[in-house]
């Protein structure tokens, strides 16, 4: 199976050396509109080939690893593809992109979030074990054809990744909790501390935890306004609720009430019960 | 030179573990209230020895590693300390534990502050590295005698920590940004997601960013709420600063100004050419 990859960076570089070792797939194509990810994924050996816009239309199977809302203008540039051929998005929104599906193709597209990645980006950030031992959720399934569905399932099988099913609608509200409410936060907490007079003085004392608390503001603001725009709606609401509970703990601060600070403490560590 | 360590939790524990090493300490000889903690502390070598609060005045130098409100009602009990017996607290606040430092011995008082830790707490959480290569904070060391900071600089230089200097007041200030702040923040992000309908299904697709943003939230509340009670006004005050911030993004969100939310994300990332 011929594979091709629109996008170089760290998803879709580390998916083509991920896919490497793996015996269905014979051949792995690549795609940037960047011409220097091109070369910098070639040295680097994350795909076999570079190949045209034209060309990635001939392969078994596409995988969208751009920006979400560059995957839904590729989307309508990927209309005529034959009907053997499998599209799988790898945005971190699923609703706005399965809606935008060009309906020639929707039984050809497999909509797909792997709950991976790391706060670097460029076709350097690849890692190949990235994908290996996380989640990736499947949405809508109904909606794609059996031959696709069973590509994907294989595909990321093969790499390691453990398959959870669920639709866009409730991926959405999810990933806004687990995964775009703590990207605000922590782009939140940078431009707090960038925003006092001695920003060096203060980051001279960072320890672990302020480093956990700060890494993913290194994310790529391109990549991310993009998801805050597709999933705006779930977003806006889950900072609110986050925003009550701090106001909850501001409250108790103020009022000085310890044992009911204690009490919340308490509460936000079984959290870890589950996780 | 003999040293005891009150406390024998992660803070207390490790310093324990990490003067094994040092050749001129010794004897360890440790005090904890928790009776089980001292035979765990014994069990794991944690201590050379478990002694009495009366035999831990005996010391040449002793570290306070307990939680900041105790270390302020554990300070009116060594009033009667030799003169040349030092004096270590460890907690996270600065300010209140030092002008809660009784008068006859000030001078054998050195207030430090590790910038290191992590999420677990309690003797087995104990680990010989954790001060190694992070940065202790020394404060108002005018007030501290010789013999005490030559001490305790030689002590801490020998565990491999990097000393800095700093006023209690601007170290308040500085470490409500740095460490309160966050862990705020990560017991919020915690509350707020325990705070829906299904938290499990929320959970399960946590990736590296949520378990980053929300590991502090497993700290001792115990512990915590101390830390929030001394540091009140200042943690008050990065709070409102951090809320301005997410404002500032819920705003621009809502507005749907996706260029703004751009350079607002992109200025956050300017965080890490310091850190």
């Amino acid at each position: 199976m011929k594979i091709g990859i629109i996008g170089l960076g760290l998803m879709g570089g580390s998916l083509g050396l991920a896919l490497k070792h793996i015996k269905l797939v014979s051949k792995t194509c690549g795609f940037d509109h960047n011409l220097s990810h091109c070369e910098e994924a070639l040295k680097l050996g994350l795909v076999d080939e570079i190949v045209k816009f034209s060309e990635i239309k001939k392969c078994d199977m596409i995988f969208l690893a751009i920006p979400v809302e560059a995957i839904i203008s590729v989307l309508q540039n990927l209309k005529d593809i034959p009907k053997n051929t499998t599209i799988v998005d790898l945005g971190s929104t699923k609703e706005k992109i399965i809606n935008s599906v060009p309906k020639e193709i929707r039984s050809n597209f497999i909509a797909a979030h792997p709950m991976t990645g790391t706060e670097k980006f460029g076709p350097s950030a690849a890692v190949e074990e990235l994908y290996h031992d996380s989640i990736v959720v499947l949405c809508n399934m109904d909606e794609s054809g059996d031959i696709h569905k069973n590509r994907a399932i294989q595909v990321f099988s093969h790499i390691g990744m453990k398959i959870v099913f669920m639709e866009a609608i409730e991926h959405d509200k999810h990933a806004s909790f687990i995964s775009h409410l703590p990207h605000a936060l922590s782009y939140a907490l940078a431009n707090s501390v960038m925003g006092e007079e001695e920003p060096k003085s203060i980051l001279l004392l960072a320890g672990g935890g302020f480093k956990d608390m700060s890494r993913i503001a290194k994310s790529s603001p391109l990549m991310w306004k993009d998801v805050f725009k597709q999933n705006r709606k779930n977003l806006l609401h889950s900072i609110e609720l986050f925003e009550k509970e701090l106001n909850k703990c501001k409250a108790i601060i103020k009022e000085e009430k310890w044992e009911e600070l204690e009490k919340w403490m308490s509460n936000a560590t079984t959290l870890h019960k589950i996780l």
